[in-house]
């Protein structure tokens, strides 16, 4: 029950010798999502041995450059592999007017099918379900529409135990109302409570990554209890004024959202290129929120799984 | 009097985890071209040290992605860092359109003009000429229209020496006629031969840069006497029917045209992802060819100067 988050690029709009602009890969129950493709996101992949025919769905915040520039030659690349997939890019709308035409030149057949899904800037919408996970995307606070996205586990029934069927001899037919809390009354009338009969389900598991935004306090609303909180950290306390001119966050804000978000941890990135030392990020950020990590290359995030309903 | 060529990749179409796809840089004389700009181009002139103000000149062979997917992030950075220059670049015609979308999205002033040059597919041309350097574009043959490009000195005037000015007591007004090879009649109607009066001129020197092409005789008409060619081996010599069918070339292919040409040396590189040890490669280019050496990553090759025109 796999729940992996995989920095692929930590840094902001300017790159330097040994950090890549922003991605990461998200791997929750095998199911693969790109969080922005920053230049270089495919040697990036490379590097961290994951296959490019697992990516199906990329998911890109808004229409900074390092926020996108790597997705043609991505998509190029898993071309010229023979990669037969419907790629879902849920992005700004502008985005397909941006790379089409480079999509059109590609010679010979194209064997991705990728297929654009626009981005709503106005409130949290649900962009990917199936039986087990969501996606939902919403707005933050940037100098151009930029989306959040909170990536999570929908609630589980509880798990009947075995034993007990076997032991109380419960009809097949019965077990789907006490999965979803029914106690269990024998033929001899005695009443079995359902605390009894299953084991509490596994919590559902969240992340939620917000890259290029101001403090935004709306956030909170829509990733409260989150297990893992991406927020960015463009710059330090000392450099407030230039987060405010270029509506990015000081690591006192990250902490202040982790706060507010009641996340169980904090991982920082989007640093500014000014930058070659991250320790004082970490100091900074963990002086108000400690469980706070920085969002490394090549580094992996896992979430577990526990029982119990998270409160 | 620089003319040094950096290597900032080496790959072919598919990305590997330690190589890049094709970018170099050349210093002729303080002039930088930027040869060809593969996806993380921009992070490989930081990794070496090139300031990214010095690029006014970028070449582009071909519209495969892997030789222009990291334009677009290259010129956003200069803009971002705030260089104001003209930017040239000497391309396949369709590249503006390709890309124009994007640079037309970038909000605010764009302080980098980019000024698009059309290369001819039908003849070699020259493409860029001052007092002391030209650059050729000439076709290869590759699946699509592609060009290869010749840097080089224009040739020089003897210097003439001045322990020679002052023995015989030259004229300033005949210093002019000496350089171009006149002898110098003394007032006595003593003739000094040219030779005794002057060093011969430092020989121009001269870079050719043939990459995605098919082994192709017509190269060396434009390229004769070249000091260092940079000619592409995709494939190993026992995947020829590869290289056939993609119209790229094998490392025999290198080191029969490094001979067709009368290069002093070979420079081999755009090697395909297939391949992770390249030592092979330099083996059997060498076998035919031995002044051969492998373009790898950040590695960075100098012509020296030398007196005396080269036959």
């Amino acid at each position: 029950m796999p729940f992996e988050i995989t920095i692929l690029g930590s840094n902001s709009a300017l790159p330097t010798s040994d950090r890549n602009p922003t991605a990461q890969v998200v791997n929750l129950l095998g199911r693969f999502f790109l969080l922005d493709c920053g230049e270089g996101t495919q040697i990036q992949l490379r590097r961290n041995k994951i296959g490019f025919s697992k990516i199906k769905h990329i998911l890109i915040s808004h229409l900074h450059g390092d926020h996108y520039y790597g997705l043609i030659g991505l998509i190029s690349t898993m071309n010229l592999l023979g990669i037969k997939t419907d790629l879902h890019i849920y992005a700004p709308s502008e985005i397909k007017s941006l790379i089409q035409p480079q999509l059109d030149f590609i010679k010979g057949e194209m064997t991705v099918n990728p297929i654009f899904h626009p981005l709503d800037f106005k409130k949290p919408r649900q962009i990917f379900a199936d039986k087990k996970i969501e996606v939902i995307s919403f707005p933050v606070k940037h100098s151009i529409s930029t989306c959040g996205f909170l990536i999570r586990e929908l609630p589980r029934e509880a798990n009947i135990r075995r034993d007990m069927v076997e032991a109380y001899k419960i009809p097949v037919a019965k077990i789907k109302e006490i999965k979803s809390g029914a106690d269990f009354i024998t033929p001899e009338g005695e009443v079995v409570p359902n605390k009894q009969l299953t084991w509490p389900p596994y919590k559902p598991r969240s992340y939620a990554f917000c890259t290029d935004t101001a403090f935004h306090p709306p956030i909170a609303e829509t990733v409260q209890n989150v297990d893992i909180l991406y927020h960015e950290t463009t710059f330090l306390e000392d450099t407030r004024e230039f987060a405010t001119k270029t509506w990015h966050s000081t690591t006192t804000d990250a902490a202040a959202m982790a706060k507010l978000t009641n996340a169980r941890k904090l991982l920082i990135g989007h640093f500014s290129a000014r930058y070659h030392n991250l320790i004082p990020f970490e100091k900074e950020t963990r002086a108000v929120f400690p469980n706070t990590e920085i969002a490394r290359e090549g580094k992996t995030f896992t979430i577990l799984s526990e029982r119990g309903n998270r409160e």
